[in-house]
């Protein structure tokens, strides 16, 4: 029997760590991601775990053959760091010897080493296990950790307990056809398009939750603004006093993401050129409202009063961008039949719901709203649109035993993703993406 | 149109903001967990977003009448916090007004206000929305909460990255039968059992990476152990030069968790009396050692030479703990015949893997191991098992153009939060557990 604490030895640096080690020798692992022939010397460019590190081969320091390396060979380097004023870092790592820890078997069929990979987005997607060890590729994922561990950060601080929710359930949040079935032991279940009822349920317990998660939605749809599969970054707090305060605290969030990316992922927002929007108030204006504007602005005539054409998205965009500089837009009051029987109606106008979207960039990436948190008032609304109230008994219970008003949201993080670095497809803004064709790698 | 920006304005003071307003009237919201009379005054108890509030009623003081409030009803006080020396805070709380936010429409029907839910696990399950507003229950999951950002912190420092992978899969990772089918657009589907082939995929981008998310088996067992669908925290490493690697790497995990419970959760660590483990080293023991010794010390005899029955896993914890006082153990070198075909074998003897489970208080929390990254070894070892190699060709991709020497693990989160509470059902330490029989709520 041996033991086994916690100690881990290295004598190794970190590729972040070489800048303090100049005049010194010092060894580091990573994969070859380029090597460059000149006469006389190479540049050999390792990928370590976040940055690149440009190594410098020549005969006259190099113990070894330049010709016994190949691309994406792992290996530990030992070099010397010696200063070099005219470099941009102020030092370069000269290779004196090199360990190969294991070659690749076959030469790449797709460039992965370029600025950018020079691939269809079939190709691109179809070899993501190597074409993400493109420098900017995996950046764009490296990235969306810094967006994904900011909005939790943001949320612990305003006291959001974090929640993990089943995705097997019994029955859609969402309603209608956009659900995956599955065989649950031979009985009928569903994937999860919402964590929408447990995370009201846990209202009930903490006031105020969250979950990052996936989610999963059916439909049919195959444009550049679909997944069938994607994180869906839900909030749902309680005693508020009006949904704007939803609005409020997203605005927040958003505020606390882009400072914390802009502090903690420079790297990352620099070699993908992000240009990262201001906020310092997001305007909001009524649905109806939105949809005269854009027909006014632009001479359209209004098709359909109850929804958004992806296009009249992109107007409102343009409009609001222009009178406000804003990137964001709030619009609210969606109208109560193109809502789901939980959202809560307006006072004023019933036709009306509590609820909004958050465009980004012309993409709505939120959804929310307050939800109604009276059983009779919920029973009514259910009853009037033909629902079989007992299928949702347990859902119902916290109507039953007490819920304070609340309210939440859920946002795309492949959508926002995709939005902030201006990509024209949001499967680019996901690992492996799903879609109606695909469901590999 | 309007403008909304990131200002909260709030008047009311947190629960946990009282003791700093003695002298003074404040303002809270929360639940009315419990109203317990007395003669001529009475408490009340407050359910806030984290902990239990007493408010002291008086006709003397309180400007409403008692008999207006209800259990579960959701209200904003209005309260003088008053020095009291006897009082083990330091104050008291004088209820002078109420204003009553939502009221339930009928009592609940499960006692959820006594020190713990006195239900049957069936009614306890049944109830959750309602049975989580009890104080130990909830407190259940926010002490799971800080598990999970416990180890996430931790990873980050340790300069994993976070990824998230599709759940929604053509392949299982782990093979078998226990796989869910999915309808996924007229062709067949997955679920994924874990992110095995993802997160290897993404050692070669990143080097080191981990992903808090669900997983899902179809394993017909009903047990106390058994969850059809969990919470898995994997993390996978690159450039180890032994599987020892990424047990120094848990040992460390699991130490952080556990400063980190005590410094953030001592009130729940507390209400729920977890007993919390010391963690110096871990014991290791070879798997045909362990066997060896559970056979000797309890005089049994052994039946199955490549796994565990559950009773010899407690078996050994008694023996480890008795002599280490250790309640972990790693448990390495399983029979390659019970390991996966990415299970990297020993070099001395190919019958074991460089492969570990990690048991607590006697259950399996984790399996890990070092992964195959050679393309003839791995492709050899599927042949041998008469695989269809081309079915994994998308995951083959980083054998076939370099991979690192790599490991990882998987961790049950329920489990682990199970054992540590020491619960004796896992169900327990999921909000809402999946399992043969359940799907709801």
């Amino acid at each position: 029997m041996i033991t086994i604490n916690g100690m881990i030895e290295n004598s190794e640096v970190e590729a972040e760590e070489i800048q303090y080690n100049i005049g010194r020798r010092v060894s580091l692992h990573g994969s070859i991601y380029k090597i460059r022939k000149m006469s006389g010397f190479a540049f050999v460019i390792l990928r370590t775990k976040r940055i690149m590190v440009q190594c410098i081969y020549s005969e006259e320091f190099s113990n070894f053959d330049i010709g016994s390396l190949k691309e994406e060979m792992c290996v530990i380097i030992t070099a010397d760091v010696i200063e070099e004023k005219r470099s941009r870092s102020g030092w370069e790592l000269r290779l004196i010897e090199i360990e190969i820890l294991s070659e690749p078997e076959y030469e790449v069929p797709i460039v992965i080493n370029n600025k950018l990979v020079d691939a269809s987005i079939e190709n691109l997607l179809n070899y993501r296990p190597i074409t993400l060890r493109n420098e900017k590729e995996r950046a764009i994922f490296k990235l969306q950790e810094g967006i994904c561990n900011s909005f939790r950060c943001f949320l612990l601080e305003q006291k959001f307990t974090e929640i993990h929710t089943p995705k097997i359930v019994s029955a859609g949040a969402e309603g209608g056809a956009n659900i995956f079935r599955l065989e649950y032991f031979g009985k009928a279940a569903y994937l999860a398009q919402s964590p929408q009822f447990y995370k009201q349920m846990m209202v009930g317990a903490y006031e105020r939750v969250f979950e990052i998660a996936p989610v999963f939605r059916a439909e049919k749809h195959d444009t550049s603004r679909h997944l069938n599969e994607y994180i869906s970054v839900d909030f749902e707090m309680g005693y508020i006093s009006s949904f704007y305060e939803i609005m409020q605290m997203e605005t927040k969030m958003l505020q606390y993401t882009l400072k914390y990316l802009m502090d903690n992922y420079s790297n990352e927002l620099s070699l993908l050129k992000v240009k990262v929007p201001e906020i310092n108030e997001i305007p909001s204006i009524k649905f109806i409202e939105a949809k005269e504007l854009i027909s006014k602005e632009f001479n359209r005539a209004v098709k359909d009063f109850e929804d958004f054409e992806p296009e009249e998205e992109k107007l409102l965009y343009e409009i609001i961008m222009k009178k406000t500089g804003c990137e964001f837009v709030f619009v609210t009051h969606y109208p109560s039949k193109k809502r789901p029987f939980y959202a809560m109606e307006s006072r004023e106008n019933r036709e009306e719901t509590l609820s909004f979207d958050l465009l980004f960039r012309g993409l709505e990436i939120t959804t929310g709203g307050q939800r109604i948190h009276d059983y009779r008032e919920q029973i009514a609304k259910m009853q009037n649109r033909g629902m079989t109230v007992e299928l949702f008994d347990s859902y119902l219970m916290i109507h039953k035993y007490g819920m304070p008003p609340h309210g939440g949201l859920g946002l795309g993080l492949e959508r926002f993703t995709s939005k902030l670095l201006n990509q024209n497809n949001v499967r680019l803004a996901a690992l492996f993406p799903r879609d109606i064709n695909r469901v590999t790698p």
